[in-house]
């Protein structure tokens, strides 16, 4: 997969800022144009979210995302009755102000969700594009414009915690990782607002933790860690505790893990 | 099982297209016209849900669809007290509507819903036919052509999850599979909107997935798979990115999985 | 235990149609007689519901009836609260209703109920015969005529759901099977309306799956199964497509016990 | 542990029936003196419940009985709040009815309750003698004569369902068990209308059940199911019928034990 | 640790019987004198309760007891909404009514309870001496003599049931055991109202069981337990009933144990 | 890393005491100012509360503390709806208060909360600065001077409990321990209200804890704990008692590590 010729930039003041990789851009363009239901898989802080805003800002459509978790039931998404003046009114769910006003409605990680969360969204899914709204009785069609964009991270899957088959083949997938070299320095110095020289560094000590082997991370060094690093690096602290704080510390809780990666900084970062 | 024979094609504009594989269409009319309860079997994306509809079509009934989750209750299927005005007035769920007006009640992924909902069903499949409604103290008598249906999948089959013999002994038994190679490329070219040459291509791709040894698999690549990505090459899309979206990121999230069928791809593809 | 004298027909216009097989019909009338509690055990399809029902008509008194299922409450059968007109509003649940009404209560699949639910009939399966309604404060004897009649299928029992020894034993237990090649006969033409022709093929082949060795069946063929069966035929299907619905895709999922029971079908069934 | 001597009968007209085996009627009347609160222990059906109500009516007090269930919750002996005429009113649970009136409190099968009804117990067995009662922000004390018993089955005992050392503590212990043979005829002949003959019969068919060895019985036969039988036999069924319902089928579902308790049966009972 | 000399009796008509076996007092007067938090480790039936309840009585201050148990909430400690006339009242739970009283709170069993409840009592825990009550949206500030005291039992610790480190380092902890034989024949006189004579039998007995091996005991022996015997014979039940019931029946189920215990029981009581 | 440079102490009347010891009032400042979220992590008692309590005080903002734990819903902390006067109004949750006031929040023990806790807070940790509040439909966006703050201690990391990757990656990770001999002396003599020669014996005795081998403990005596020894000092217990009751008792129930932990103790401590 050769990626160089493909990326494109977009930075308009209203346009949220994001640098494509691949194809994404014109997969979810196709999807969105048929109506068809996107499924992002990437790891954490590899651009997922920026990823929807960028594409909802050019397609001129509303967003509205949740984050799934483990305590979220469909009423959350669907809606529910409340209880006003000795009546009960009902009020419409995100889920559901999404498909009356044609939005796109993005469910961030969905796997931490219940499967009653990942259900109500079947006939969203599929050639039905209505959404069953139980308590009521009643069925909402999908206004047109109305996108529905799902995202997981495939490393956190598990027996206990997977998207189940039915929900996701009714899904177009696009994955994610981590930018080439090059674009990541230009995301990390145009969101961090420091110096391509100092955004360089980082994303080398990021590509040398990415590419450690022998000592055991949950996680690699993320473009957003990279970025919160040069966040305090431009608030003035030094390059040291920037990268301690935001890239060491909280990658790790081992104390061996923790000196192996402080060495590897040590090298990397010029000395302030 | 020799299948050629019974096929026929149904696609007015009123009723939606279904292919008929086997005896199931003339099963179904017996079991309606008894009234006896239906379960169909069968893969994700095979056709289930397509297949009721455009049943529920022919015999001219109305259909409620409701899809089983691990969250929903009997109340959730047959209706629940809420507050109006300070009363409690009584909300008729979609299982009673159904009873109540004759139609067609089709409970998708049965085993995914706890065992209330498929006990509170169980009147309404042996020769009593009625729903009792405990919460208003009543009986309500199935009306003139109700028919329950439910589905599963059994590959989906579990200790965990899996239908009561209490309750699938009271059901007449349908099978569905993947249709035959001519049916099913007909089937992907009227649902996806593209010419039959495209469907052709997207078929031999699909059966050689089907066919593919040494690889694991939670699901093969579905009818409903090969129509989505049929649906992106129809809104201008590459068919490589058409079908490394819809099929390939699909099916797994396994990088050395992943590149075997992306090679599949490329072996039968034509270069665009 | 030879059977054959013992068993009687009955089918008046109003009381439903029971063969007897042994001495059930003698132990229910004197468990009834003395208020003792009855307790069926038996398969699944063999009759159990038929059998109370028609005990019910001969002793000339009202069935209320209920299935057990894991999320059933005391408060489902005792009765609850509901809000009517901003005031609570007791309303009796179909025990109460059986035990002022001196009906036969019918408990059905009672293992699959919560603890509370059967800890909820202890009062009303000894000397009491009363039935504590806590929520009220009150005691209700039981009237006349009311008689508490539970069942369950050995074959499911588990060390998770059993029935507690000290609910068991205040029960008068009465097992019940398969009837007899010639009841069953009988019984299949009666409530399939086919002929006896038919109806004996059916139980033939019923009985040849319930002599299977070397398979791995959950359930052998049932009388209920065999009736499906002869209505679809009733219906104009053909008896191959009736039995291979209602019999051979009802009882297993696996392709290699299906054909060989497919074998067996082909072997006994005539060729249509 | 001779028993012979201390056994007295009663049979008033107002006292039910008990035949006391032990000191029993000493321990209880001594902790009903003190106000110590008792723990009664023993198999079921060997007349825990009857115990107590001879008790209770032999120290002229109330009885108000409970049985203990895994849903129970501490707001169903104490009391909760109800909604009338949109206020809500507190109405108070049969535990603290018994505080209130001096009664006996029997909660029957403690162990099976969750651990919130245990320790709502606890100020009322100690030197305290009082129902704090939370959700009124109030103590009740306990009125002359309450007196709180519970009982459970050692045999049920498990590591999950125990009783806590610390409520345990708290309880005078008293055990029962199945009475010696010359006072289960009286019992079973008084309480099932039948002859001392046959009761004797009934007996030795209990006593042979209780010494099998080699077949495994979750429960031997208990008196209560030996009175069971003998109602059966007073209502006209044949002894073999009775017993088989009311004994052998009660007591077993595997086809090989009931076949052996059978030949038991055959080889004890008059052939009739 | 010599104990004897530090041993005091306070046994004021006001003031709760106890007997100070170590330096407990001085401890729980200093940690109350600074408002630090004590926590009470020791067996059951050892006289926690009664030590808080001498406390404080000494120390002249209210006293407001809540024994912990698995189903305990926050809102149980802190309080809740209730409606009264249409409108939601709040109603201080018990700790909030300490808090502002300046009372001695004490949180029996603290284990059993779930982790909301530990969580709660924090901020009363440290230098900020207040309790924050969410759905009020408020803190209320303790008034001074507010005293926080909780108790368990380290012999029932488990991996599922412990005190979090970060709630246990924030109190003083206090070690009760079992007292010495002078005092604890003193105690039991007292208590139970039987001649020293007769204490110290059971006193005697107590040791001697305590210091069984070979047979397995959840238990020894508790002082509570000798008490109850002691108020049996008091009564006028033989010592070997009342010894039988308070102390070897409660103390096992097991026919082999308690043999034992019987045996032992004979050897130190004296014929009556 | 050396410390000695860097601590500085504050100890205005107006500030919280905080001994720094290493960068982490420099890191807290840069997140402040940028308003990236910072995460604690240091064992139990070493100092996070308090700073920061300090660094709130010393920017000047308004605090808001919630301590996580099991039973937290995300509702306890984004706020509900209450009745009032028979309509629903709305209360906000601490976390609300803080978004709107601009104040810092600290989650104090996230990992004990349930992930609905925590995901609640993600669109507050990135560039987003806004809470989502779906039972109102609305989304309020973070006042200046926001700041999130969670803690936790790595020590009680387990695979049931740990923060979820995609939160953790989220925040500017800063690192609390134990503080040198000469800083602990100083805080604790300046807590408990002693002098500096007492405080210095009880952090020898406490570095002496610390550096024991072969006794296992959950934990090692914290800053925490020597200042509440101290505390008891200050109010006249003698320092073993203080010592006993405030380390040896709190550290551990096992006899035998008590008893260790006593020598220690005697050899560490002046005879009084």
């Amino acid at each position: 997969m050769t990626l160089t010729d493909d990326h494109t930039v977009l930075a308009s003041s209203k346009t949220p800022f994001y640098q494509a990789v691949g194809d994404e851009r014109e997969v979810f363009r196709a999807a969105a144009g048929r109506g068809l239901p996107v499924l992002l898989k990437g790891p954490t802080g590899c651009g997922k979210t920026r990823f929807v805003e960028a594409m909802a800002a050019e397609l001129g459509r509303e967003l509205i995302t949740v984050a799934g978790h483990e305590d979220m039931t469909s009423a959350d998404l669907v809606g529910r009755f409340l209880l006003k003046g000795g009546e009960t009114v009902w009020v419409d769910g995100p889920l559901t102000r999404a498909v009356r006003a044609g939005a796109v409605f993005y469910l961030d990680e969905v796997v931490e969700a219940r499967q009653d969360t990942t259900v109500v969204i079947h006939p969203l899914a599929d050639h039905r594009r209505e959404l069953p709204v139980d308590r009521l009785g009643t069925t909402v069609p999908a206004a047109p414009g109305f996108h529905l964009v799902i995202s997981y991270n495939p490393g956190y899957q598990s027996v206990l915690k997977s998207l189940k088959e039915s929900t996701r083949q009714r899904f177009v997938a696009i994955e994610l990782g981590f930018p080439p070299q090059a674009i990541e320095v230009e995301v990390i110095a145009h969101e961090a607002g420091i110096d391509e020289q100092t955004a360089r560094v980082l994303v080398t000590l990021g590509n040398a933790i990415r590419g450690l082997d022998g000592i055991s991370l949950r996680e690699v060094a993320s473009t957003r860690m990279l970025i919160l690093a040069g966040g305090l690096i431009a608030e003035g602290l030094s390059p040291r505790s920037a990268v301690r704080s935001a890239v060491v510390q909280a990658l790790s809780d081992d104390q061996d893990v923790n000196r192996a990666l402080g060495e590897l900084v040590d090298a990397i970062l010029p000395r302030s």
